[in-house]
This record gives C-alpha cells, sequence and structure tokens, in this order.
C-alpha cells in the first residue's frame, strides 16, 4: 500500500469488468459519474446503443423512472447484465452493485433481482470539529487521525479525500452527510453563515456521489451569530433569523441537506431555557428549512448529565422516552427525531431504545455508532454488524409484528456516527473498514446476514492480483465474525455497561462511573450487582416498552441472560438461564474473552506476507493492544468481583485478589 | 481589596514603627533594601549616628559580621530596638522581624533573642511552565492561576509582580526559588540557554530580596540545547558542555543559585539510558556548579511509575530508599539529594520517608509541598503547618535522637513546592496564603509552635486600621487550627492514601488508582483494608527504618492508629488503639469531618462585613465547594465501604447503600 488506503474499492481494471463494453443511457451528471467509475474499471463505455447490429454490451444501465430514484432492477442471463434504475442514484447504487457483483464472482448471475433502499435517509454524521478542542481533539470521539473535512482551523484547501469519501459512500448507498460535532463549539457555529463558501466546497466534491451535505448548528445560533438577546423559538425575531440563515445556505448550496441538533443535551443550548420544549425547538428550525426541502435531524439523547449518584429515583435509561414521546404528533413534517439505538449510550449491550416505538406520529430515525468509542475505539477488532442487525430486527410488539427497521424506513430513517478520519486506512483500524461498510450495506438492506456482509467486504478489500486469497478470507472472517461477542465477554456484563475509564471511555474502571453525575451505575455490592429497573421495584423503565416486552424484561424467569443485569440487581449466585451462576459466567466469559483474543492474534500472525504489508503491520500492532487490553479488562474485572464477593472461581484459575 | 492582594506586608505606613527614627548603617544593596522598607513604613531612616547628641532612634540596625550572615540578635528596651545581623541578609530578615513584632505588639519588647536560621538552604521551587501545558496547565499542580514569571510562551515583560514576591519570601526568610517546572519540556529547557537574558531579568527582581534564582534542568540538555548525540555523564563531551553551559549562567547570572534535576523518574530522562546511576549523574552537574559555588538539588522521587497492579512484591514506598541509600558517600559536596517528606506523594498523611536518616554521608533536603495537590488543591481550606511540624520533629532513631529537622539542618536543608501564581490572592484560596507563609517561618526556626505561626499570619494579614480585630482572629484562627486533621478525617482513612480521581487528584475516587500502573493502592476487599509493608508477611517496607520505628511500625500492637492502613492489611472489625473498629472509624470521621466543615462555613460566614469584602467572597466561595466535595468524599467513602463490608454503620446514621 502506498499512500491512502483505497478501503473496498479497489483501484484501476476490475477483473470481470476491464475490457468488456458498457453502454450507460441517459443525461444526468450522476450517469457522468458512472461512466467515469465505468471508464476507470477498465471498460469501454457508450453512451448511446449502437446502430450496427453489433453484440449487446457486457453491462447496460439506463432508468425507467419507474419505483424510487435509488432503486434498480439487475438482470443478468450469465454473459451479461442490464440494470434499469428509478433515477440517476439509482444508476449509481447499480455501478457498484455490479462491483460487489464482479468481486463475488456473481457478476453475470442469471436472474432478476430488485434492490431498493430499506431507509429513506440514510445519513453519516461527522463529529469533527473545525479547531482542535483541548480535551475532544479535532474529531470527538474519533480515533482515525484529524478531520478529513477540516484542519488548522478552516476548511481544507485540498478536499480530494472527500471527494474520495464520497465515492466510497455512494458505494453502499449513503445519500447524507453532516460534516460536523453535534457538541457545536463558537468556531463551528460560524460553518453556517461565515464559512458557506468553503462548506460549499465540501458540498460540491460530495455532489458528483449523490451526497447531500448537512450541518450540525447551535441552537443559540440567533445568539451567538445573529446579534439577538434570545434564541427563543417562539420569538418573531429569531424565526426571521433563521429563516433567512437558511435561505442563504441553500442559496449557497442547491441541495443542501439540512441541520442536525443537539439540543439541551450534555450543556448544549436549547428550548428549555426559554421554557419551550423540543417540539417548539424543532419546528423553528423546521419552518427554515420547509422551502427548500429540508431536514432537522433532532437528536433524542436528553437527559440529566448533573444527576446525584445518591438519587435511586432518577434513571438515565428512562429520559429519552419521558422528554420525547409526550411531544409525539407535536413535530412538523421536517422533523426527524433522531433516536440512540439504547436507552444510554452505544453500550457493547443495550436493549433496544423503547423511543423507536412509541411515537408513531413522528419520523423517527435509528441512531447508530459506527465508531467505536465504547467498543475499543479502533484498537480492538469488532465487527459491530450482528449487534446493529440485532436492533434492525427487534420487533418493539413482539414477534410478528414489524421489525425497528420496518418503523424507521419511510420516515426518519438511519443514522450513524461515522469512523473515518484522516488515517492512511481511513478509520485507524484497517479492519474497522467493515463497520462502515455494513454500516451502508445495512442501511439500505435491513435483512442483509452481516456475515454475508462481512465476506462482501472481505472479497472486496482482501483481493490479490485478479482473484480473492481464500484463506486470508477465511481468516479475517473468522477474526471478526464473532468480534463483538469476544468484546462483550472481557468487558461489562450481561448488559450492566460502562466500566470504562472516565473520559477517555477506553479501558476497564470498574467503579470509574459508579459514584459519577452521568447517571451510569452498577450497584455492585458484597451480594450483588445490576439496576431494578422493573416497575414493581425498581425505577419502573421495563413499563416504556409495550407488551410482550415488558412482561419479558419485568420477570427474572424471562429476561434474556444478556441483558439482566440492565433489568434486575440480583445476588452473585443467581443462576442465569445458562444455567452457570452471575459470578461465575464474570469469570468464564472474561477469561475465555481473553482468550479468544489471543486466538486473533495468532489467527492474524498466519497471514504475514499474505496482505498488504501495512495493512499486515498495523492490524497486528492494534491487536497487540487489544491482547494486552483484554487481559486488562479480565484481571482488573475478575479481581474487582473476587474481591468484593468472596466466591472464588469455580475453575479453580488464578485471579489476582 | 483593590488590584492585587498584599498578602501578610500590609502596605504603607506601619503602626509602631511609622513616624519613628530608624538608623541603618552600613553599605549593601541589601541595607539599600532594608531603608527603603522602614521609609516605606513611615519612618525617618538615617544612614548614620547623628553626632548632635539627639535621642537614640526608635529603630537601629547594623551588621558585626559574627554569627552567620543570615543571623541576627534584636534587643529592645520597651522603647527602643536594636537589631544587630551578622550580614546584611541577617539585616533585611531583622527588619521583618520588626515588622512581625510591630504587627503583635511586641515591638520593643525588653530583652535580647538571637535569631538563626535552623535550615542552611532554604528553596522554593516553582513547578512553573513557559508555555501553556496541554494537560498540566500553565503551573503544573498550580492553583493559584498562570505564572508570575511566563506568559504567552516567554518571561513576562512586567515583572512588578516577581519584585513583590521576593519581597514577602524575604519577610520569611526564603533565600532561594527555582522558577520552573521539574517536569522540563522543550521550550522550558531552552531557559538555560536561549532565554539566559530574560532569566537574568527575573533574577534581577530576586536581588534586592537576597534571594538567589536556581534553575530545573532536563538531564538530556546535551541532547536537546547541545546537539551531542548523548548525555551520559561519564561522556567528556557531555561533562564540557555542562561546564561551558554554568559559565555562561554564571556569566549571565553571577549569584545564579544552581540546578534542580527529576532524573529518571516519571518519564523525565536520566544516568540510567546510559546505565550510570544517580551518583554518577549529580555529580556531572556538580562539576559544573562546583567553581561557582552553585547547588545541584538532585530528586530522589524515583520509582517505577509503570507498575503491574498484580504484583503484590513491588512497592513503590520502598523505591527512593532502595535507588538511594546505596549512593550514599558517593555525591559530591554540591549535590543535595531532596527527599519528599513521606515515601508515597504529599498524601494528607503518610509516615515520615526514611531516606531522610539512611544517609549520613550525602546532603539531604526534606521536600514539602505547599501547593495542596493532594490536600485540596486550595479549594479546601487546609493549614499545613502542624502536618510539616510533625515531620520536621520525627526522630528517626527514637526519642531522644535528633530530629529530622536537625539532620537537613547543614546540610540540604529545606525545599517546598511553590502555591503561588498570577491570582489576585497569589494562593488562589485565601487562607492558603498562611500555608506559604508557614513554611517559611518553619524553614527559619523548625521549632516554632504552628498556632503560633498561624496567630502570626493572621495579625500580619487580617489589621484593621491600626490594630487586629480580635475576634476576626479568633475565627480565623478556630477555622485553620485544626483543619488539616479535618481534611484527613473526611478523605483516604488511617494512612492509606490516594482514592483521589486520577490525573486532576481532586475529590474521591476510592478505586480511582487501584488497578492503575502509579504503585499506590489499598487492596479493599469485602473483608479487610491496607497494604501490608511488615518485614514478616509484607512488602518490606517497615524495615528501611532504623529502631525503634521498624518495631514500632511493624506490630499491630505499636503502629499508630493514623498510619495503620499504611503498613497493615486488617479486617474492618480490627479494633484501633482508640477503641474503635476500622469500619467504625471510617464512618466516624467521615461523618464528623464533614460536619466540621459545616461549622468553618458558618464560622466564616459569622465575619461578613469584619473582613475585606473580596476576601469574605473568595473564602465564602472556596467553603461552599470544600463543604460540597467533603460530602461528597463522606458519601463516597462511605457508600463504598458499606458496599464492600456490609457492615451497617454502630450509629445508625443514614450511609447510601
Amino acid at each position: 500500500m502506498n499512500g491512502v488506503h483505497p478501503m473496498w474499492l479497489r483501484p484501476g481494471p476490475i477483473p470481470g469488468l476491464a475490457g468488456g463494453d458498457a453502454l450507460i443511457e441517459g443525461d444526468d451528471p450522476l450517469l457522468d459519474t458512472v461512466r467515469a467509475e465505468a471508464r476507470a474499471a477498465g471498460m469501454h463505455v457508450a453512451e448511446a446503443a449502437a446502430s450496427d447490429g453489433a453484440l449487446a454490451p457486457q453491462v447496460r444501465i439506463s432508468i425507467d423512472r419507474a419505483g424510487t430514484p435509488a432503486g434498480f432492477a439487475v438482470t443478468g442471463d450469465g454473459e451479461r447484465t442490464v440494470v434499469v434504475a428509478g433515477g440517476a442514484s439509482g444508476a449509481l447504487y447499480g455501478w457498484f452493485e455490479l462491483v460487489r457483483r464482479a468481486a463475488t464472482g456473481r457478476l453475470h448471475e442469471p436472474g432478476t433481482t430488485r434492490h431498493e433502499p430499506t431507509q429513506a435517509v440514510r445519513i453519516l454524521d461527522h463529529w469533527d470539529n473545525v479547531d482542535v478542542h483541548p480535551v475532544m481533539g479535532q474529531v470527538e470521539r474519533g480515533y482515525a487521525g484529524g478531520s478529513i473535512f477540516f484542519d488548522a482551523g478552516r476548511v481544507r484547501d485540498d478536499l480530494s479525500r472527500v471527494h474520495e469519501y464520497g465515492r466510497l459512500l455512494a458505494s453502499i448507498g449513503i445519500d447524507r452527510v453532516a460534516i460536523n460535532n453535534v457538541n457545536v463549539h463558537a468556531r463551528e457555529a460560524r460553518l453556517l453563515t461565515d464559512d458557506l463558501a468553503d462548506v460549499a466546497r465540501i458540498a460540491a466534491e460530495l455532489r458528483p456521489w449523490g451526497i447531500r451535505l448537512h450541518l450540525s448548528v447551535s441552537f443559540a445560533s440567533p445568539i451567538v451569530l445573529g446579534g439577538l438577546e434570545t434564541s427563543d423559538p417562539l420569538d418573531a425575531r429569531v424565526r426571521a433569523w433563521w429563516r433567512e440563515t437558511a435561505d442563504r445556505v441553500w442559496a449557497a448550496i442547491p441541495d443542501f441537506g439540512g441541520f442536525v441538533v443537539k439540543a439541551d443535551s450534555e450543556g448544549q443550548p436549547g428550548p428549555f431555557a426559554y421554557g419551550r420544549d423540543h417540539a417548539d425547538g424543532a419546528n423553528l428550525l423546521a419552518e427554515a428549512v420547509a422551502l427548500h426541502g429540508g431536514l432537522v435531524h433532532w437528536r433524542a439523547f436528553v437527559y440529566n448529565h448533573a444527576q446525584d449518584w445518591r438519587d435511586r429515583t432518577t434513571d438515565r435509561a428512562r429520559a429519552a422516552f419521558d422528554h420525547f414521546t409526550p411531544l409525539d404528533g407535536r413535530f412538523a413534517d421536517q422533523v426527524i427525531v433522531q433516536v440512540k439505538h439504547g436507552p444510554m449510550d452505544f453500550q457493547v449491550r443495550e436493549p433496544v431504545s423503547p423511543v423507536l416505538a412509541a411515537m408513531p406520529r413522528t419520523r423517527v430515525a435509528l441512531e447508530l455508532q459506527v465508531t467505536q468509542e465504547y467498543t475499543g475505539q479502533q484498537r480492538h477488532a469488532v465487527y459491530l454488524a450482528p449487534m446493529w442487525r440485532e436492533v434492525l430486527d427487534f420487533a418493539p410488539f413482539g414477534a410478528g409484528s414489524p421489525p425497528v427497521a420496518d418503523l424507521t424506513a419511510t420516515g426518519g430513517g438511519i443514522a450513524a456516527v461515522s469512523n473515518v478520519g484522516d488515517d492512511a486506512f481511513w478509520t485507524g483500524h484497517p479492519l474497522a473498514q467493515a463497520n462502515l461498510y455494513a454500516f451502508g450495506r445495512l442501511a439500505w438492506d435491513a435483512t442483509l446476514d452481516p456475515a454475508a456482509i462481512l465476506d462482501e467486504w472481505i472479497a472486496l478489500t482482501f483481493w490479490s492480483g485478479a482473484s480473492l486469497d481464500r484463506e486470508v478470507a477465511a481468516v479475517v472472517h473468522e477474526l471478526l465474525d464473532a468480534s463483538w461477542q469476544t468484546y462483550e465477554s472481557y468487558t461489562a456484563p450481561l448488559g450492566v455497561g460502562f466500566m470504562v475509564t472516565p473520559g477517555t471511555h477506553y479501558g476497564p474502571s470498574v467503579d470509574g462511573y459508579e459514584y459519577s453525575p452521568w447517571g451510569t451505575y452498577h450497584f455492585a455490592d458484597r451480594d450483588g450487582i445490576g439496576v431494578d429497573r422493573t416497575v414493581a421495584t425498581g425505577t419502573g423503565y421495563a413499563g416504556q416498552y409495550p407488551p410482550p416486552w415488558r412482561e419479558t424484561y419485568e420477570s427474572l424467569d424471562t429476561v434474556p441472560d444478556e441483558l439482566l443485569l440492565f433489568f434486575h440487581h440480583v445476588p452473585y449466585t443467581h443462576r442465569l438461564h445458562s444455567g452457570s451462576t452471575v459470578i461465575q459466567h464474570i469469570y468464564d466469559t472474561h477469561f475465555a474473552g481473553a482468550d479468544a483474543v489471543d486466538a486473533m492474534v495468532a489467527a492474524w500472525a498466519s497471514l504475514e506476507g499474505r496482505v498488504d504489508d501495512a495493512v499486515f503491520a498495523r492490524v497486528r500492532d492494534r491487536l497487540a493492544e487489544q491482547q494486552r487490553s483484554a487481559r486488562e479488562w479480565r484481571d482488573q474485572v475478575n479481581t474487582y468481583f473476587l474481591r468484593k464477593s468472596g466466591i472464588p472461581d469455580g475453575r479453580g484459575r488464578a485471579i489476582f485478589a
């Protein structure tokens, strides 16, 4: 590898496509993009059918204006393939489907498949700062270097990485990108006004890939930028300021996507200061974007971050539901309420947020986190698609009812925090590219199998000459397939969450958040552990779910083992459905998890010389850190609970007392 | 109060002195300083005795070149006072003794008292950075704003605060100041070379007060600044570089004091990299400063800061002794080995370091910390003189043998980390001025009573017009007198130490350092707590003391309660000499400590309108934070141990489970 890693889009001619003829019909900038891609793949490209009776081209792409613009059908006959798209974006997505088929040996597979995006809105959020933040760095919770958009306090002059990023995102069906951190600091607020010309340059790099640019904005913008003394959403001057500001944004960027807002959350300003609620706040912005076809992503991540740990009645898990569900029906059409997948904060294991099913008259988006804030920070290899698929499949009203993916599909769609930076591998850990890839694929089709997505990504990424090294593919698959469960097994047990180092969120600190103001507690004492969130004796959080889940979670007889400590406080000797006790489960999983990382290290070592040297070395180094860290997790957690419970390991393994 | 607080030197005429005649005889820049001070105090100053038979002046100061230059005798007859000093510095110190006597109503007290500094070297160390460090700020472990020496990456243009600081230090007998952080970063290293002209400007501000300037230097200076590829202390080029560098320093600053070095400690470079030991390293610098009469303060704070918490055989408390005592006799005359008062790191309670008594053939300095890193960071009112006096009084070889103060007196003297910054009150918390004052007074005379020093400081500081408000004085005395014990009572119990938030070292985190690499553990489990440092079953640290202390600390029968958990791991039900159990002691002291802070808050509130408004407000605000923090300490510590031990409070008070 020289320079920047190509991720899953191999440079140069693509085996199977190169040398063939492509007919790409129609007149649209996105079709020009497709033609350029086909030429770069080594194809001979024509824009109109030949009239001389020559053979049909190997690939034909056209538009029939049927179906959604992003959808397409692929028909192969074993030797040729035809893509018929609903619009130009569908043609672009159809082309990248051919690239996938070529990489996996299915290019001209006979038969017809139809492809429509499950989620109507598919957005990646960047938590990038323009200035380097003294604590959070340039990219908040970023583990892949600096921002690809900003450097040295301004938009980069050279945006070639952004162009390449747009191409990668288009290839997995992402159609929107919010370029700046939801915590909008003073410098970043000005992107909305002073920096519009520079923001327009970013938008211009994304446009050829069918991607619309969004901005995170401060709710206090009318004060900070507009010189008003208020940002009260019901104030006429505030409303006028937002309308005029939006007009200027769309004048500069005609396909601008909209605004992302974190309001009244973790210190960000919001409508509460004026006695208004989140519907008032969101609708203020909706009014400003409505005429332009824009969206307002309004985050539901609102809770009391100055909680008293002594107060056992307040439960952070309840907060989003308590704040937002009373407002159902009051949000304007342009507003998307963006809900984190779990009620806490991107832990390795949480129940699915009950808010997703509780606002039928609101456009609700599911928010995932591709950047691995709580899942190893791209120093640990953790393939997250299996977790996301569980979320997308969760049926809030019980078996047979619509899953989460269907609830968000035509409304708010799906959003995720990007894991990309200016790192040579884009994602710090080369294997973390799989998470970005899988997010796009699941946002497009929530029914895809995570293991199949993984194989697809491997085939696109670990090519060697004209073909895939099947042994490499098998090792990478094995390494990543169960890596989420492995990470879970050596970190916080049974859904209890956190136990990470405060601030950085990396590495173990079992009591690190136990006496904090963040609402993140496990309540371990010498007898037991867990948070009682039942209706009967606890915080009542379980009651936020519709049946059957409220009953499932309420009862020790039915709560799933993996969420036991999220919903219940139990003795260490409580017996899981698995047959193990809680304490023995903790010991067993932590020993097994660290052992599994040893196996990952050994597996990767076997690939030396068979994968790109730079990729090999970076992954090897990250795995060494994961091994060290996993052992630290194992020992700290096991020691903590041995000291507290006094119960020795039933298998007699050494635990440092 | 307008502008900068005057600390204990009231501005303008001094009641008792003002209006009187002063005869100050002799020719010396320091005597010019004394004359200027006397004039500023409102006296009529003459340089030679009147020949006209006029009445003798109220104050006469002269030099007889007997005794040490810093010493002096004061003789009063009820109406007049004569100071006879050994040298010009003694005259200066004698003048400030008169200021103290004036403030405490003893100006012309009949009789003669002799004054000689106990400690031959009395130095304040500043941990000031030139650049603002991204983590540590401008002053490492500083809680009083920025540096008085540096601003915006360079030596300040306006050094008037430094001049005033020199005056304050002279008034308490300090004669040396090291101006920069012992962790010498890249920018700060250059003070030694590129910045000499600016450093000389600082020295010029201190010189009128008899204070010599020292610099902290990097052991890697020959590489970093000299362009050599080594800093091996036995390398001839390295030795030459240091000699030439020292020559240049003294050429620029003829009364330069010497170098302070933190080597092979917490990441700082040192001689270990070359297979050399600390004697080799220190003697390298000694050779460079010898001809100039300079000193090398070489810190003994050397330990493994990357310890594995699983390793129960390594004991950080042992480290300084193990590293340094084998080198006794090998250090050059110019070297002072600077030893922290306890074996760990400025905790609220530690045993006295055994190193202080274990190097009879070495100049050993005692290092104290005026800045309240682990004792409330100048947000808590904690008067530290009682703790320091305990250290100074400790007799390592048992009752009747020389105390620590005598062991350091004529050798290395005493050093302390300053608590001063560019804050309007100099020390953040106005009451923390008492610690700086008391440090100087104890360095001068280790037999002074901390309560008497406190009263002296109060009399100098809380004047109102011509006299002291005795009610104010009583309240301030009451508030501070037992404040160290109060702080101890609500923080880490029975000498176990730490339990602070990692990194900041402020506020409770009982397990915060428990699984860290810093060698700072309490080993609490469900049955008991403490570190076994006995010879019989523990790390053997107790054996580093000579008799009788090794036996005293070794045995549960004789170990003092307040150090129990430093030396022993005991069950929560272990009974203290006080009659209480360990667990009940924890509960009782933590409730009592928080209650005592409530009383401090109430006491201070009673002074509203009787002390300067700005002082009142600042102290009130700090006490409010101390109250909040003390309650947090109380609740976190009590909850932690209730959860772990399962033993309820014997008095039935509410503990959050």
